[in-house]
């Protein structure tokens, strides 16, 4: 088994505005989804975050999202692939650039929110991300969702020279395509720590997970998503990271 | 005499806003100064303004302001050091992301509007903008205003390791420490053709201007501000250009 | 034969950046939509185009959109029903508190762009802003597309006490529904002068236009929306106005 | 004695991020001051606020500020009085319009961070905020601070037809005219409760404090500033609502 790296959204703080116990789960992660001032985080909070990630030797990835401060980056917008594109490079390079005068680089991207879902949805906005990584150069890989299928995602990567980190959720319930289940659905989310553990190790070594629909799943994953927003969620990622070993 | 570059303001449009003849005045000038989204532009015009500076050889320069859409930069923002710093790094990164999508790359800073003024006056502001220039590597230029005494501003600079490109005007007057006369002064904006070609001559061959004291005024210039907002501009930058040769 | 009104979108400058001709074309119309700040618009904008408006016996109506400058408010943003009725809220105490300083008042409210065209598709929205226009009290009208069936908007209006006005182009193609044919369809746009004023002529008649199928299609008009960005929209402003007698 | 109000920022939060525990102190004070937008809130935010407010029989007072998310409207901007003027009428109307969704209205303006204290050194920014709210009509006040000296304050208020509100802050040092000690002065914060409240009686009775170079400083108040940043400060703000009877 190879442990699966824990990646974890961060620098989620607003001017005066906190957001997320970054300081406390860093430690304790491999990569740190840094937002980039579109959903939230400001260049002051992008640098201190950045410092922080090379403090504990954790990959950094930049974190773009729609324009959209007030609905935290959560609302679908018809934005056209070419605004996409350019909205990633935007936001990966205003990210790299606060790395750069910390001594680091951003290594990878994982589109946040909406974005995120619309890329996994939509192969014309998965292309454009595509493309963004490419024209900006320096191998970065994009972190996406592992679906069941992800023949169509990794033929785009492919296509595009982009490597792949595919992302899996140990406190999620999943459909039989792999899908996350609408947060509203009944298993949609699992809170007790046992299972979420279990779900990890089940993850990591490569064994089938239990759709909804009864079907087995097995995912491919380099790296899990865990949370850092309270005390339960990095007891979570701690339990996680000792189970993983 | 050396030649002057010629630096324009550039990609000041935002969204469905056009402003400037970019276009038009591409053609003529060696520096592009390209807005970053903070005063202007967004991430489709920036992308579009750098593949028109690559396409005619223009250097890229990025353009960065205190964050004003609604006053185009031009309102002076009381932010400290650190946040200048990190706005800087942001507004660079994020230009030179789409630099590199395009093939190219960002080769200077000039700052913009009331961070400009501020960075002049200010040397903790300068000193800031240096440090920025510094963290991010890769021998990245500041353009700034030329004037009688450039002592300090050389010593922070070269504490600093950035190299500095002195930008003088052909169509302001000076006072007699070659500060710009404020626009409302008598004098402080020529309107002759004749004179600003005169005075850009006169700059680039290292003549001394005469200040509005009457005193010799001569400045170090390693560049010249020019203007692509409408037709009389563009005019004046071919003359410009025809009569340094 | 009752006159439509003219409503035309105005105060669609932003700072530096101009856009329309507002100045030109305010005496020739009898309703201006005034931008609110979300997709244009700033305070003195607002501020400037409310003047001229009363300095013209122009009604004066908000034109709330989804907060996108860079998109101009032309994509659809995944928002719920309450996140509309507070920002119509919102923008039009906005632009009717600079209203008050002017000694006059909106009297009623047209949603922008991508906010216009999902509330006529979704009643879920329709109703959000019918709330809005009700709480806000005064007697504000919406204004909204006419099309061949208006009975659910007008008993979703009759409920929230809210009166209509039911807007027609004279210049746009219609489908059998009196939907506005998508703008790259053949016949979605008429370019020709004699062809605009002849459909508005139609509008204010009564009488039935030829939709994209053949069918004849009457609507309900009370006022035609009309276009000030350049002189060709002027001229054609002016010309339906002297036809319309 | 007469009890001078309670007055108390709120309607801080912004979309996602959390600030203040308004639900908290809401029952125990007098006047929300509720954020427009510019420094911190967002309609919805706004609209909860001002719903709380009104179930606790609390005047609501809208709290502009320039416009700073990242800066929370505590970085001093060079706007122009006309500027200040509008950007108070604009987010003034929106509170009020969320407001009249709600059932209640506005009553008072207090500025906020940066713009409060700008317009308490610069009276032609006094008059611009004086000019907005004589403008919006409807007989709101100005909450502004006590002074030494409140003489052109008073006149100018007097001249624009605009009632006053002078505050005066419990837990903070004066120096002989009136200001408050900057924060890194010291004496300039209170922190011990028992000082807190007899300040606040002191205030309250119109007995003179003593200024930090040792003179009596007696202030005219209407209105005592208080906070619900966290539990510390609303056990003061309940300590001092006792006190007052």
């Amino acid at each position: 088994m190879n442990r699966p790296l824990l990646n974890c959204d961060m620098g989620e703080s607003l001017g005066a505005w906190r957001m997320g116990a970054d300081e406390a789960v860093m430690p304790h992660v491999d990569c740190a989804n840094i937002a980039c001032g579109f959903h939230a985080s400001d260049p002051g909070t992008m640098r201190r975050t950045v410092a922080l990630a090379l403090a504990h030797g954790v990959r950094i990835g930049a974190h773009p999202s729609y324009p959209d401060l007030v609905g935290f980056g959560r609302r679908s917008m018809a934005c056209t692939p070419e605004e996409v594109e350019d909205m990633v490079l935007y936001q990966l390079g205003a990210l790299d650039g606060l790395c750069r005068a910390e001594g680091g680089r951003a290594s990878y991207v994982k589109p946040h929110g909406a974005l995120y879902n619309d890329m996994m949805k939509r192969p014309e906005l998965l292309r454009a991300v595509l493309r963004a990584l490419a024209g900006y150069g320096g191998g970065l890989a994009l972190m996406l969702l592992a679906r069941r299928d992800n023949v169509e995602a990794e033929a785009l990567a492919a296509e595009a020279g982009v490597p792949l980190l595919f992302e899996a959720f140990a406190d999620r319930g999943y459909d039989a395509q792999g899908h996350l289940l609408a947060r509203d659905l009944p298993g949609a989310v699992h809170h007790d720590p046992a299972r979420v553990v279990a779900q990890a190790l089940a993850l990591a070594r490569g064994e089938a997970l239990t759709a909804s629909d009864g079907s087995p799943l097995r995912l491919r994953v380099d790296t899990l998503c865990v949370h850092g927003d309270n005390e339960a969620s990095i007891a979570a990622v701690k339990a996680i990271r000792e189970a993983l070993g």
